[in-house]
């Protein structure tokens, strides 16, 4: 029974099969971005599957931003994710403007904070010291995409929130206004879901797959400069490295 | 109500900051890896939470590696991530060898295999020509913590599979036997839900969260030589980068 291209590897589930030949229509072009796909009860006539199982693949490629649903629309085929650099000195402005779409940043908090212990063992300053929160929102053509967590030694910089961080980048404002060059960076990235916060300002559900970058900036003489937590919509955003 | 500390960010939900006192006594160290925590029943008593609340912030914690449930037993601080360089050309073992844990490699497939249109045209060979998908397995002292997926053109290595791909780096054969040195890496990494395939092999549930990390290898002189997709388990990898 079934669609003669459901013959996959042994074992493998029917639904994990009709998935992979979604994904190779798209990757093959037929079906482009933006393109309505048929509904549910035609994909399930044509490959010879239950609802319930052509329902549960659709929507983990929903959640995995492969395809996009909208209420009493139908399912598109959802347009590429943001590509980043991962590791880069360039700002996320620049990044976004070179490919050529529109980037704007929101500026949610910009406070003085007592810094947890691990954020002031990362910058190195006592944990009675206030260190700057910054928090912006990143969104690419008006899509949210990333929520920036940012920490910074306030000696260092100590008239920053005088400068306005959604029109400069705070790598700018750092190097031109307190002659502090990053030096280094160290990240690590994990996997994460959206916490409650997260999927408010994001726009997803509480739960959805993220990325969690964690980025330590050094100065070229090995001072702490910035502890970044950034949160990825996980649907939306693809990382790049490239040596 | 409930407990002081549970006093977060305006309109912050009770289990969202129950979580980040449990990473924040992980992190302090009050709670170190492998520690048996409270049970549900006294974490709610102590925080004056209801069990609902304390099972949902306990279970996003078990989802993303923070903690381990162990059935009958209880609810452990999980031991830390095992941390991968994300762009090296030093190899899975080596790398794990030297964070002084004990790696091993299982082969799962060594087939000849038709391209999908994807892969021929990353691999610049025609689709009707035949590749090498070496399927491994990674484990870190007995837990398994990646699937990787290798394609390979077999024109440049004809005799590929005679050669013990669980004892040998891929990159070493290619280098010793076929002169085949790595000039170039790219690599692109997103988020996924573990298929139903990758959940048996990793043992994990299915939609568990999965760091996808795909990787085109290039000769010095622009010949591709693989093309890598890298399923990590979310709960257990972290990846890392340094300049």
């Amino acid at each position: 029974m079934g669609h003669p291209a459901l013959e996959g590897a042994p074992g493998q589930p029917l639904y994990s099969r009709f998935e992979e030949l979604v994904r190779e229509r798209i990757e093959s072009g037929e079906w482009s971005p933006g393109t309505l796909i048929p509904s549910e009860r035609e994909l399930s006539a044509e490959f010879g599957l239950s609802r319930a199982t052509t329902r549960k693949a659709l929507d983990r490629l929903v959640t995995e931003g492969v395809l996009r649903k909208e209420p009493r629309r139908g399912t598109y085929v959802a347009e590429p994710k943001t590509v980043f650099e991962a590791l880069t000195l360039r700002g996320f402005s620049a990044q976004a403007l070179e490919a050529g779409a529109s980037p704007a940043s929101r500026l949610l908090r910009f406070e003085r904070v007592v810094p947890s212990t691990q954020v002031a063992a990362r910058l190195e300053v006592p944990t009675s010291q206030l260190v700057y929160l910054i928090e912006r929102l990143r969104t690419v053509d008006g899509t949210p995409v990333a929520l920036h967590q940012s920490y910074v030694p306030m000696h260092l910089a100590p008239e920053l929130q005088q400068e306005d961080l959604e029109k400069r980048s705070l790598y700018e404002v750092l190097a031109s206004r307190y002659r502090l060059g990053v030096g280094h960076a160290q990240e690590t990235l994990e996997s994460s879901l959206a916490t409650e916060y997260e999927a408010v300002v994001l726009g997803v559900q509480p739960g959805a797959p993220m990325l969690l970058l964690n980025i330590r900036l050094s100065s070229a003489d090995n001072r702490p400069l910035e502890v970044v937590k950034v949160a990825f919509r996980g649907d939306r955003v693809s990382l790049r490295q490239e040596i």
